[in-house]
């Protein structure tokens, strides 16, 4: 092993005191959303405001930038940890130091109350009381656009922090592709789907055996409980506090067990693809998620590709069986219809994989308009609403079912809506690859074992970190770049199969 | 209002970054304690060293030290906010001068690596696993102790950490004299007690129930559950991670709901007190408890003066009632007489109030010959075992119920254990005196009431943050110093009682 360059060496120092501070944030964000009491929100705010301040004081410092120019004469090979270390920190570089430490506190602070705001605006369906948050996170998104630059969209700016690379324009061709597609799938769909009772399988599902199951189904997946867990919280997320820890979260609602157990295996599959990261990188560009049209994709792979299916069902109904003895009167075929029930519905984190798409749409729609001006945060929840029931005919009659439904705006999170389509498209792309290069993979599936699965994912995904771009990724793993296809032919199958 | 000099706000300003550190430290040590997963202690210590070290930094610039001289030119009244911060910063500012960054560091990581050790081997009740890490924690509280410089023992230096002012002579004196009073008292109590049935509150006591019952009680108490919370741990604690945010935690026995209930008792206690602090002058030392023999006996008070009494009992036994049927056969008496049993037994925290002093003696003569050099780590089980066994005539059969079974040489805490005894002494001086002056309150208390005792601590002892030193509070509040009188006449008390 050669001995890496003293200026490579002290930009690591410097990026691994970096991450201490970022996953230090992490802890302090996860604890706010699990366990805080809420009179601690005000000086927590403060915390994180601190945290936040000092890691882009010390990641913007003037002897980063010399340090990374040195670094760049240095010919580490494109594809190299090395690499892909120095050209992502570059990238994040550029972009940091146009963003005033001033500026990250104030938005860091604003983001906190924001929060706090709308988990009570939610729990009362009451858009005032998060108005003037929402308007305080909408100006300074904006502001934080005119500080990155841009070129064609200030919401091309925003996107870049989720996926590298990504433009509004193409993401805006993409979605005007899919959408007349996915109109033309939803009309049979909702046909048949309205042939299946309603609610069928709602019952009595006890907290604890959700709980008890929801593990049993995660640490088959292939999920480290010694360097994991799972909590309780009003949204579900998957969050990496530090080496051997990520902490996944969940909701429960005791009639509806598979609210809980599809945001599990959701998350899961984020905490899998966290935890094959490259742990000697950890932290860094090389041992990083490359996007969150990546990350997405592992999610929804394994919530709807792995788990929305008749082979998951066929392994597991049995078992689920003994932790709800309600679903006895069940055959897989019809919990497998029942989890796959396609409607109309007002909550984004509800929609079935047909109509999922069309609330982001609608969102990025939104996000498109407040970001460029063309719509005003008090008229978001009037658009909301009328764009909503244009798309889906149903009325909104609380924002909670409205506007308000999702944490990303409160988190100043603008931006990141596509990345879940981007997902969608990656998810099915990856699964009909992973089956071709893998002809025995259906049959592991129908028996419950998803090491191979797993161990593909680690190999094309995983272990790579951000060694290549997204698209430059996705191309290597499956030949071509992100594309509607894969999505569409996997949900005309469904809805042919049965 | 009269604005405060520039060099005052400056050194403020400092010290509210040194404890956004310090406090986001409690929140990552909380998380460590309670939910991370095994997997993730390594880089906690990392994270836990890095906070550590930067708060440290800080706190011991140059500019400080500049600072804090101008501050101490400004005629501050010595019993005026300003003029207390400006006396203990200088204080907390000499120690820590004394200890270079990369002890302190290194401190930090040992301390992290000891705990996770700690923890390990008491499940296993195996010291051997636990023997390398303790014994770089007595080489560095040693290597500490030289570093703070001392006149007497170098325990003086590490007194002073828990209890300003204290010094081991003075200790060791009170605790001469206390020794005989309790073995005199300890005799007819154990002759008494033995006509107790054994474990006469044994049953079956569900978590949940002992959880819903206990936090009852401590909103009774007046402990605020919207800025604190109860969570459980292998040893309970009390940690404030912010303004507004008290964590108290526990642990549940099935068989017996007294071990929750005291602890939480105890717990709120310290709870009440942080809780009570001025909010104004939140981390600074105007703003926060003076001493840990002071906290202690907010803690005790709690549990022994008003938990473990009959009017107590009288009120809270049909309340228990609801939530544990068992208890349906007990009058009050009998509870309250099981809860103040007077047993010889192995652990320190399951002691009753008469033997728990003989507890911390063996502790403090452990401590001193650990930090003198008159013992080794290796030699500490069997040293512990047979003056257990001189003390007690029981034979300690596996350390876990001996050297293993507290936390704090595991965290590094030498010095703390007298503390303890203090805190008893405090706790009856101080419940003496709060009699005394509010001759109603035996009556509020039997009616569960305890409004006016709260208000009075409040007063007394709460609001004052760290204005008085220790000694200085206990004579202006009791007119004494720390006595032994006050707890000798509780316990005869009590054993005359019935």
């Amino acid at each position: 092993m050669t001995t890496l360059p003293v200026c490579y060496q002290k930009l690591l120092k410097r990026m691994r005191e970096v991450n201490l501070l970022n996953t230090t944030t992490s802890i302090l964000e996860w604890d706010q959303d699990t366990y805080m009491p809420h009179a601690a929100s005000a000086y927590r705010a403060e915390q994180l405001a601190y945290l936040g301040g000092r890691a882009h004081r010390l990641f913007t410092a003037g002897a980063v930038a010399e340090l990374l120019a040195e670094c760049e004469q240095q010919g580490f090979a494109p594809d190299s940890a090395e690499g892909a270390n120095v050209r992502e920190w570059r990238r994040h570089y550029d972009r940091a130091v146009r963003l005033p430490a001033s500026f990250v506190v104030r938005f860091g602070r604003a983001k906190s109350l924001s929060y706090e705001a709308w988990r009570e605006a939610r729990k009362q369906s009451n858009f005032k009381l998060f108005k003037p948050h929402f308007s305080k996170i909408v100006a300074l998104v904006r502001q934080k656009a005119d500080y990155l630059g841009y070129e064609a969209s200030p919401y091309d700016a925003l996107l870049e922090a989720y996926e590298p690379g990504a433009r509004t324009e193409p993401i805006a061709q993409l979605f005007a592709e899919l959408r007349p597609a996915i109109v033309a799938i939803l009309g049979p769909a909702l046909e048949r789907s309205a042939s299946l009772p309603k609610d069928l399988l709602q019952g009595t599902y006890p907290v604890a055996a959700q709980q008890a199951f929801n593990r049993r189904v995660a640490e088959a997946m292939g999920f480290d409980f010694t360097a994991g867990r799972i909590d309780t919280t009003t949204h579900p997320f998957c969050s990496t506090l530090g080496v051997g820890d990520c902490r996944l979260t969940t909701r429960y609602r005791e009639e509806d067990f598979t609210d809980s157990l599809y945001s599990i295996l959701h998350e899961a599959g984020h905490g899998l693809y966290e935890q094959g990261l490259p742990p000697a990188h950890f932290g860094m560009p090389a041992g990083a998620a490359v996007s969150m049209g990546i990350h997405e994709s592992q999610s929804r792979l394994w919530e709807n590709h792995v788990g929305r299916s008749l082979s998951f069902w066929e392994y597991w109904l049995p078992i689920a069986c003994e932790y709800f003895p309600n679903l006895k009167q069940f055959t897989a075929a019809q919990v497998n219809a029942a989890v796959n029930r396609v409607r109309l519905s007002f909550i984004r984190v509800d929609a079935d994989q047909v109509t999922y798409d069309l609330h982001i749409m609608l969102r990025f729609d939104i996000e498109l308009k407040l970001v460029t001006g063309q719509l005003g945060v008090p008229d978001v929840p009037a658009y909301w609403n009328e764009q909503f029931e244009q798309m889906s005919g149903l009325k909104v009659t609380k924002d909670s079912d409205g506007c308000l439904q999702d944490v990303h705006w409160a988190g100043g999170g603008i931006g990141y809506f596509p990345t879940y389509t981007l997902g969608n498209l990656n998810a099915a792309q990856l699964m009909q690859k992973a089956r071709q290069e893998n002809p025995a993979l259906e049959g592991e599936l129908k028996g419950g074992h998803y090491q191979t699965l797993l161990a593909w994912l680690r190999q094309k995904i995983y272990q790579e970190g951000s060694r290549y771009r997204p698209r430059e990724l996705m191309e290597r793993v499956t030949g071509e770049s992100t594309s509607i296809r894969h999505h569409l032919e996997h949900l005309r199958g469904k809805l042919a199969e049965g």
